[in-house]
Formats: structure tokens, sequence, C-alpha cells
């Protein structure tokens, strides 16, 4: 099933970028840790980090009972991005400088989720995307936590997918005229060593889920 | 010069994370590459990821004139938010899990850069911000290619900032409990080897501003 094509979900600009299929909004999706939130909020927007997972056609956030911005969000206009930055593009005009990236922008109406199961499924989803296998190895939620934790679903009814590979795209004249280096400077984002708690005893040593991931980054 | 306390700039939930100078902010800012520029279109919020630039107290972005949504930027309220995350906090309970991260929202109007000092210095720091040293060394902007080019200034009038370190905050019970590992994988943004422009002659090399890069990455 191809992406929507409404008029705002349509890409105008630089159309050879866009791509139009579901697998490849679900790639930029599941390979991401951070999407960007946008609400509007007294007629401004706002554009908030933060934690996500998807499920099928459908992306979950979540958030303490307690944010303010959690209470506009029920039934409203959202638009939820998730951008991965994989290359700084040099090129030999300034004009012609850029980036390589895999971008997903989605357009949608928050859903409070309140089925209790569909809740549940959703928080694992969010979990493991930020932290694969931490839903198994850790506690899961205290009728309590559930309590405090709202969650919600955007469908992926509407939304924009755009990439951007490959070299620089200089005029011909300048790269005829020479003396200027042009390429791609390759963006990774990698994982460190993993940092025990300190309240851990020394003997406890990282399980695998945590000390053997690896980011998927690749375009 | 601290940041304005208004409402939507002041943090409400967690705020023991919140900074409050305007070092912090420039400092979050300062290390991005990426940010996600927020809208409202037709009374939906609108995120797009783009470069940006500062200067003193304004932040700058640009785009295309044939783009459609710099149409409607001009004095209109937008967010600006620069994110950067630094690590997965794993905690021995789900609901604990979280994110070590930098960020910055700025609130503000668009305003249309119409001053050619001011767009040209502008689009400077857009290309210094996403390329150190390309300005100097590439073909700055053509008539022809800065009449294509829209810029656009947001002061930095009205902003939170919000900073997460250190370990999980777990629950003394789970901690006693034991049996499961916490910590924080730290995340990195890395810089890889320089692929050249397939155009290039294959006796030119990187010059150090791109050979050279690292990113200012920590906390």
């Amino acid at each position: 099933m191809s992406l929507s094509p409404t008029l705002r979900s349509t890409v105008t600009r630089l159309r050879e970028r866009a791509r139009t299929s579901r697998d490849d909004l679900h790639a930029v999706l599941d390979a991401g840790l951070v999407c960007h939130l946008g609400l509007v909020r007294d007629g401004a927007p706002v554009v908030l980090p933060t934690g996500y997972g998807r499920i099928g056609d459908t992306v979950y956030v979540h958030g303490s009972t307690g944010a303010g911005y959690l209470r506009i969000v029920d039934g409203a206009p959202v638009c939820l991005t998730v951008t991965h930055l994989d290359g700084i593009v040099y090129a030999r005009s300034v004009f012609h400088h850029s980036m390589n990236y895999r971008s997903a922008v989605v357009h949608g109406t928050a859903r409070a989720v309140t089925d209790p199961t569909e809740r549940l499924d959703a928080l694992r989803a969010i979990v493991e995307q930020l932290s694969p296998g931490s839903w198994e190895h850790a506690r899961q939620p205290s009728s309590r936590e559930l309590a405090a934790t709202a969650v919600f679903g955007i469908d992926l009814t509407e939304a924009s997918v755009k990439v951007r590979t490959g070299p620089p795209g200089d005029d011909e004249t300048d790269i005829e005229t020479g003396g200027r280096w042009a390429g791609v400077l390759p963006v990774r984002t990698v994982f460190g060593a993993p940092e025990p708690c300190p309240t851990l005893p020394p003997t406890a040593t990282a399980p695998a889920h945590v000390s053997e991931r690896t980011l998927v980054v690749e375009p």
C-alpha cells in the first residue's frame, strides 16, 4: 500500500527525493530513537522531542499525565517527524551544500489510547524502540505507573518520506573550474560502552541486549 | 542574561532538568547540525528538519523560494527545536527508562531577512554550522543563487533548555530487589571517512576542515 497522496503529504520540492511506499515509511520510523512531535498551542506551533514506537500502521507516543502539553493533544492535529542525518554534503559551491538524510513526516490526529491491552502493547513498543530487550528484562509497569502515563496513537494514513543519498549536485562550470574539494562526510550514530548504574553491585555485567546493541544506520 | 520566563518557555515537568542561562541555550544550538522547525498550516502543525545557523541572539534558517512552506513562514509563529541524544537510560523498571539529552526549544516569529548584508551573514552562519570552513573553501553564492534563497531570522527571546544526564532514577524497592541491570548506553554522533565526489580528480584529497572535523558531543 502506498502512502496517501494528499496535498500536504506530497513532496513538491526535489521530488526525486520522495519515497512513496509504506515500507520506506516503516523503515525510517523503525530506525529512529527520537521523534519531534509538533502541536499547536494558542495558535503557535510547539515542537518537542520524545520517544515513540510503532505497531503496524500506528505510531505511539507517551508522557506523564502531569505534562501540560499532553492535556491539549487528545483529538488534536499533530505532526510527528523522524530524521536520520546520514552525511554532510560538501559541494564546490556553498549553494549546493546539503545533507544526506532520511526523514518521515507524519500528519495525523492524536487519539488517547484507553483500552488496557492497546495501552500496554503501545508502551511495550515505545520501550522496545528505545531499548530493545528492556520490556522482558526490566520490571513491567505497576497499575500506579500505568495510571500516571498517558498514551496517544497516531495513524499512519498521511505521511511523506524523503531520502537524499549520494554525492553533491554541483554545477558543471564549478566541476570544470576545479580546485575545490567536494564529497560526503558520513554521519553515524553509535553507542559507547555501557555505563553501569553506581548502585549496581560491582559484579553486575551488562546483559547482551545492552552490551551487544548496534544501530541500523545505513540508508 | 537569562532566558525569558514566559509561560510556554517555563519547564513545568521535571524542573531539575531545566537550564536557564543564555550560554546553555547557545551551547545546545551551536552543537547541532539539524533543527526541527515547526509551523502551523491550515490549523495543523508541520515539523520539518532543516539546517540552521546562529549569530548572537538570532537563529537563521533558509530554503528555496520555490518551497511551498516558506511562503507561509514570514511573520508567522514558529518553533525551532534542537535535540542531542546523549544516552539511553536503562532502569530496573520500564517506567523509569529514559534518555540523556540536551534540547533547546525556541518560540518566536519568523522574520524574512531582506537586508543584503544580513542575508549574506545569515547564509554564512548556516553553511558554517553545517560544514565549518566551507564558506571560505567553496564558491560563494552568485546573485542568481541568492535570489533563489529565502532567509528567515528568529530572535532568541523566548526559549527553554532541558538537559538530562546521569544514571537512572530507579525506585528504592527495585534497587533492593536486584537482579536487573541498570545504567546508561552512551549515544554518540561521529563522522566517517570522507567520500570524495566521483567527478573529482583521483589525486584530490579532502581539506583539513573536512578530514579533521570532529563533533562536540559531550553534554
